[in-house]
């Protein structure tokens, strides 16, 4: 992997056009610590200024210096240590296997490579020490290092303190999940209008495999059902849990509201203040209103009680394209640079 | 109980401004065995043409005949056998003991009297025989029979034939219900769109409770966790089920369509033709195109599959003004008819 | 053109797995006069069942008998002497004419010949002699005709009894068009929800040529501005008026009234029974309430009100997929068969 | 009127637990002029805690220090120079003169007094001369000054820089209105959803009088229809209008583009830096994207073409409950202390 002597690092984003590609631009604007330097999409775009080849949703202006910039081909090499894949699960596999080998670390956030046993799979407040198999790459110089799925780290953000305190057996989990989590196009207004969609292609598969791995507990058993919903942003999930230790209610709120993590103790640039909100009230946490606690990076809970299957039950709420993908990738760099995985680390 | 020697039989709808009235309207304007001869509502409504009493919200036009007839107070006697009562739960109680005590069946759609125990909880297609328990009515001459909550009865149908067939340990489910369940004015357009509310004040513990005494097991453990989605008109649950004895899915699935009951037999004019329908496909059932299966007044299911936690997880989905609501409250007046509560039957 | 001896009128539907193409099948399902014999679609559906190239988006099931059909190439000859099409703008233009040149009576629902002089332009209550100018086809030996725009539609039906009875000078018009109008996969969710996009492409214009061209006035200054709202069907328009004569209130309320055309006279199967329908009240029309007025083939208006600028606003709606384009395009073959143009009738 | 020697003038907010009087609360948090000391609500609320008698809808947190103020009665004096009105219209009326005649400045968001002759109606950027009429108060020793109806305060933007630059003959204006701006419970979902209601009580006459009003120009034609549409936040506007003077599109955007205001040269704390965006595209502005530019304080404008009608045709938006209500309010407070009609200015 290469250094950077420079101020801010330089980074670039594979798949800049799509929705991921978008919020990370937004929040790249002024990031203390990422320069970007490159922005990459499919054919069509190529050779077109970014804001002749973008169809921009972002409820913010698109940055004036990004728009100009010219669309490159989604190949390596590129003019900095760091690329951050946006890229369709679809293409991923290859191209992130090719910038990483060329010397790129690849912070990607499709799922192409999640479970592939030698690549890290990291939510940096659950498990950041897993990031050091970056170090024995199989993909040297350069190395992929990979964002969990937008439902996974919202269920995992809120299940990780109860898993250090009381220990987890059974997890249910039923999302209602936003329709920005399907990318653009994605689902056409006219089959998610006044309506509910059972089914998310792959999902339920997904939860459950990177869970256990991010938890490093293959013994967990976990059962979810997907559903998209007509919400914009923000994945809302019914969880219950059995627990290996009893535990009262007070303890489990305890637990979460206790929870700080490495990168609050590190200080990283993109991390909440409190990585998990328990909110009082009995109709809490709802998308709309609690999607953007922490600038979106934080969990919200609510609703804690008594189950009479399992031990407890509770809502969780998480921002899918900020702390499930974008801002979730960038703070997996943040932590990738603070562990001094690019061997200098920025200032 | 008074009789009626008449064509049709004499029915009254208390509390017809509201949702669940309007419905009724719309369900009663061509029925073969039922005329409507009296509506009711609030105090503020008393005395006007119903026309200028309700805000319409039907798809289909307000039955010129019905416009014109005068808003009547809630209040005993009404000249007719049956009334059909879709008062708000707050106000339901004594209006509906008063109109019992009066000699009315009373019809009911309001939660109060529903776990009342010598109050018949019934869906015609579940448990038809408690509807004799009103030949012992508490409220004589009258008597008040009961319909389920909406979410309760989307579930039960779904049940029913898992319980007949395997009988039913456990149940988990979450509900994604739609907004017309709280009426009108109900959820606020600000507090829903681009939203979800994680809580229904009383539903989960009505649907555990109602589902006990509908099915008879009060050792059955079931778990519910009730949100609002963006949707106007169908509940969808996510429903994972444990089994008293194994089953394939084959045989799962068989007894679902192999599912008939008394309201089928009897050829009561608002039974679907068929109770439940699985739907085949990744993706159903969906709100906005499967509520209205054989006239809103089916369940549909779909996705079945095992379950890591239980024995299978699966999708249903029903129409909650209809065949939650409204239509399921003609259906049990049909059923209570037939079955000779009024002593004489309609031709 | 070919005859046809069957009791029913053969008919195919190119480009069958669209909405409007779906909303056809529906509508031919029990159909008294046609049957439908082939449907086609593009390359990628050929060769497969129906059932398997369609996403179905309708609210009533896919009719079985078409579930079932094989999927035919878009090309000539069909088996049938009338061919529905309900193909995209951009592929339907040299489709037609080679369709029509087979021998073909091609109904449109396309817009690429809509504006040729030569092909008519037709709304069955508005101008169906224009339907005439099929005789001297310049595809003999068959014939296009054409259906308009689902705005168009909407606006002239509201715009022609006026016409008729005051004239017209000056129309300005703004429209708030439903999601179906755009097809599928069409307007992406995550851009309409809790949005409006202020601009259709090419709407605007067509508005404006076809109005002038179906009214047969060319001199009428029409101004249109379009949006899309998050409605899922059902166009709504805020239209004012300027006519040549003076009118009170109750002309041209009487004028709307009152109208009734040859579609009514001849009592073509898919003509509503009143094409227009004055709504009182004020806030009405309303996509969601009123757009299924006679199985969505009518427009009803309402808020008529004097004008400070022109002479009258109003508002007006229509179903854009039912009266604006499947069930408008099936009411114009109906008005063709009735009128000769396949030189003998259905019986 | 009554000075203010410390450091930040005192403020109350009447109506507190509204919509528009929680955006102020909001907007309130940090103002670096003014301190809240007081809010009312209605006498449900009345002695109960803030965060008690609110059911919050904001997408920020409530403000920790508001939450634990007591709701006091809507009645004067309270402790502070300036009182902002968001009371609802049907109670503000004499409510407003009470605190005025006590000798408060009522910063009022209410119709009641909008079209009185001798109160101001005042939009910052366009009138702010307007306001001196407060130092002849008809109110003495206070005076109200008002904030226009969230739908003129866009439209009238927009025009003022045509009316100074080219003079404005006539207008016509067609609205699509979010549901914020009927208030809480306001709407109701099940009436908005999928849905467009064309009519919004008043709205039409408010447009057309306080447009001529705060334009001094009793002689412009404006002809008003306004639809309430399916969207959160955001007034979007079809605009057509016929101007004194011709003028080529180039002139018209640059009058947009190089509008500024006294808020502006005053460095208003609220104001937007630029009070109008011209957005290059052809589907711009739209409600989700735009409407908080400028902390959702600017209007944005898009769509400039010619019209057959009038002269020019185009769409604007603006934030309703911003830059419609609370934030508008709050920017007039401003002027009005900067103008020195608290005779002392904050420091």
């Amino acid at each position: 992997m290469r250094g950077n002597s420079l101020k801010k690092t330089r980074v670039a984003v594979l798949g800049a056009t799509g929705t991921v590609g978008q919020r990370l631009l937004t929040l790249l604007e002024d990031h203390p610590w990422f320069e970007l330097t490159a922005l990459t999409a499919s054919e069509r775009s190529q050779g077109k200024r970014y804001r002749d080849a973008v169809r921009w949703v972002q409820t913010t202006p698109l940055p004036e210096r990004f728009a100009s910039m010219k669309v490159l081909p989604t190949a390596p090499p590129l003019d900095c240590p760091i690329v951050f894949s946006a890229l369709d699960g679809s293409v991923a596999g290859d191209v992130e296997t090719a910038f990483a080998q060329a010397g790129h670390l690849v912070v990607s956030n499709a799922k192409s490579h999640r479970l592939d046993p030698d690549v890290p799979l990291v939510i940096p407040e659950v498990n950041p020490a897993h990031l050091e198999l970056a170090r024995r790459s199989p993909h040297a110089p350069g190395a992929i290092v990979t964002n969990p799925n937008c439902s996974t780290i919202g269920l995992v953000l809120a299940l990780k303190p109860l898993a250090d305190a009381f220990g987890i057996k059974k997890v249910s989990v039923v999302t209602m999940q936003a329709i920005s989590g399907a990318g653009l196009p994605g689902v056409a207004g006219y089959e998610i209008a006044d309506n509910v969609v059972p089914y998310i292609p792959g999902e339920e598969d997904k939860m459950q495999a990177e869970t256990r791995k991010i938890l490093g507990d293959d013994d967990l058993i976990l059962s979810a059902q997907c559903n998209r919903v007509p919400v914009l942003d923000g994945h809302l999930q019914c969880v219950a849990v059995e627990l290996d230790r009893k535990a009262d209610e007070t303890a489990v709120r305890d637990a979460w509201e206790r929870f700080e993590a490495e990168p609050q103790k590190l200080g990283l640039p993109s991390a909440p203040k409190r990585p998990i909100h328990y909110l009082e009230g009995c109709a809490a946490p709802q998308p709309r209103l609690h999607r953007d606690l922490d600038k979106g990076m934080a969990a919200s809970i609510g609703r804690l009680r008594p189950c009479p299957l399992f031990d407890y039950k509770f809502v969780t709420l998480s921002h899918n394209t900020v702390r499930g993908a974008a801002g979730g990738t960038l703070l997996l760099a943040e932590l990738a640079v603070a562990r001094g995985l690019l061997e200098t680390t920025p200032t």
